[in-house]
Parts: structure tokens; C-alpha cells; sequence
């Protein structure tokens, strides 16, 4: 009984899933879902995204959050749209929560939606919310055996950050042990290795996400 | 409707959880909840405390895991007993399934029973397992809004770790804003500071806990 009411809100979520992915392409925009473990560094990636893009794009963001704001304050000072999501004791945010914030975004006027999802490797994995792709963001920090642990995240994603570099001196970080799981899993994909706090390896992430977005425009 | 059934599984847990937490107790066991973020060291601090206390203790650990057995094959090396919880898509362990594999160990001779949940800030921290209580484990890479941003958790638990204390040289970790919020949502909370790498700060937990089975064994 519990598995057949499961199936019913995934169904349910990806029929509005679908709706959403409607909406926001029909208005060509790019609507990226970031998924990573607390602390990783989503919101300080997003803070350097809006630097470097908000002169070329219109950007808005979706904050998932279990209780507070304060990943939506730390974006504030880039004068972009911003929803917050309180997803109290929501592990992951849903289709239908999206569906519910997206007309508050004027969006003729956007080019690029991020997504910042709740903190948590498993959960939003699973749950499709209208996006174009799935981005993992993954920090030196939390140790390289993430893909290996997760590696639905990993096949579910379009590209994978790495963020952290500046650490891995300091940790046990094996990166060549990392990237033969990751590319046991997921041969070939999109990946950056960046440090947000010391700005540093993000210009090809900027060209990339840039290219996305054109490309849908161009289609 | 769904809330409804929700109660009944939170409900079901809740008995199971009591079933549990009395068999332990008639054992003497003290069973306890480790509760983190992907990453951030459970692993490593029960590599440590296994090292320290595996000569005073009988020690058994539970792995919950969605996928592998990686965190028990790590353990291996300290000749305890260890039961994994794959949970493949679930985020967190419920008392059924630790009910199902407690009657693996022997539980006459265990004094400790580790759980180290699977990595998530959130759910976890609603899942009573039928622990004598929740250790929350938190490290200085994932920065210091933790406690403002998962608050429940930290309410929750009898004791925070906060790991990964060498890092914070190299990150923009604000000790004093993360025990200003900790302080806020419980004042006087047991805490720990240590590098679980660097082995250091560790002795003050090995004494607690070691202070936590003997209260129990002397009640």
C-alpha cells in the first residue's frame, strides 16, 4: 500500500514536472537544478555565477531551504529575483512547490532559472522539477568517494562541480580516485573543478552554462 | 490523506523504536545515533573511537548506506561486529530496519552500538531508532550556518561534534558565529571540537562516552 501511494506522488509530480519544463522553455528559459550536501558550496557557486553573468543574463533563483533565508540574503546584493522555498522538514523540493513560486518571476524578462536544492544527496535525486538538466556540486572537503556512494546523483546529472580545489593539500582527497568512479559511472560528462571562495577554474563553467543557454534560445 | 498516512509510519516507527531502545537497555547496550552530512567525517570519528576504546568496550557499529558497504569495509580492520543498511533510495534509517538486523550482534556481549545514519541533515533527525541518543556531527568545511540552518537536529542532540577543526585556517568558518547559534538553540549542549585526521581534541569525547556506558550500566 505505502509503495502504491509513492508511485502516486511521483506521478503526480511528474505530470506537473512536465507542465513546469513547459512553462520555462516556451519563455526560453534555462532552468538548472543544483543538487549537493550541505556546506558544499551552492550558494558561494551561485554568488559567483550572478558576478560574472548578470551583465549578460537575466538570472533568478529558487532557494530551497529547510528553515531560513539566509542563502537568498547572501544574493541579495546582485538586485536578481529570488524565491525562497521553506521546505520545513522537506528533505528535497518537489514539482509542485515550483509550480506554485514560478509566476512570482516575471518570466519574459529572465534568461537563466537556478534551482539551489535543499542539501542533500538522495532525496532531490529523485525528483524531477521541470529543470533542463540536473548540475552536482560536490566539494574536496566531503572526501572523494561520493560517486562511488551516490552514484544515481552522478548518472542523473548532466555535468558535476567540483568545488573545494584550494583544499585538497589539507584533506586526503584522492582526485584520480574520484575520477575513476565518476567516469565509472558516467563516461565523458561535463566537469569543473573550481574553487568558489578563490574564484579560481570558473571561467569554463561561465562559457558553458553561456553556451546552454544559447543553445535553447537557438532551438 | 497523505498526512494521515504519514502519522501512521512516523506512529509504527515510534512503537518499533521503544520495542528497541528497551531491548538494548536490558542488554546494557548504549546505543547511539550518529547523525551528519555526507562528508563530514562519521566514518573517520568511529575509525578514531574504535581505535581508542574497542580495549575498554565491546564495540558493534551499524552502517546505514544507500548503496555500498565502503564505511563498513573501513571498520573491518578493528575485528568488531558490523551490520549494513542499504537503503538504495531511502535518506535515513527507521527503527524497522534496525529492528530486523539487531539480533545479528550478540547482545550480551556489546557495551557500545554505533549508528552511523545514512549522510543527511534532515530526516534523520525525525527517525527515534531506539538510540539512548542523537550525536550530531558537523565539520568546519561545511561552514558555520549549520545550526541556524538545521536547527531541529542540533535540538535533538544530547552532543555536537564539530569535525575537521584543522581546516579551518583555509576556510572562512566562523567559530564564533557557529556557537553563538548552536548557544541559541541549546545552551550548554555538550560539544566537542576535534580533527578526526589529525587526531586531535579526542580524548574529551572517549572519556564522555565512556562516562555515558558506565552511568548506564551503573542505573
Amino acid at each position: 500500500m505505502e509503495i502504491k501511494i509513492m508511485k502516486n506522488i511521483l506521478d503526480r509530480n511528474q505530470n506537473k514536472a512536465d507542465e513546469v519544463r513547459e512553462l520555462v522553455r516556451s519563455k526560453n528559459i534555462l532552468m538548472v537544478n543544483i543538487i549537493s550536501s550541505p556546506g558544499a558550496g551552492k550558494t558561494t557557486f551561485l554568488e559567483r555565477t550572478c558576478e560574472a553573468l548578470t551583465s549578460k543574463f537575466k538570472i533568478g533563483v529558487i532557494e530551497g531551504d529547510v528553515t531560513t533565508d539566509r542563502d537568498a540574503r547572501r544574493l541579495q546584493k546582485y538586485d536578481i529575483p529570488i524565491v525562497v522555498i521553506n521546505t520545513e522538514r522537506g528533505c528535497h523540493l518537489d514539482s509542485h512547490s515550483i509550480s506554485k513560486v514560478i509566476d512570482s518571476f516575471d518570466l519574459d524578462s529572465l534568461d537563466i532559472l537556478f534551482i539551489e536544492n535543499v542539501g542533500n544527496l538522495i532525496c532531490p535525486t529523485g525528483f524531477d522539477l521541470g529543470e533542463a538538466f540536473k548540475l552536482a556540486l560536490v566539494s574536496t572537503a566531503e572526501g572523494d568517494d561520493k560517486p562511488a556512494k551516490y552514484p544515481l546523483l552522478f548518472r542523473e546529472a548532466k555535468a558535476v562541480v567540483l568545488n573545494k580545489m584550494d583544499l585538497i593539500p589539507y584533506t586526503n582527497f584522492n582526485y584520480n580516485s574520484f575520477m575513476y568512479d565518476l567516469g565509472r559511472i558516467k563516461r565523458g560528462i561535463t566537469f569543473f573543478k573550481v574553487s568558489c571562495t578563490k574564484n579560481t577554474g570558473l571561467d569554463e563553467w561561465f562559457e558553458w552554462i553561456s553556451e546552454q543557454r544559447k543553445e535553447l534560445s537557438g532551438s
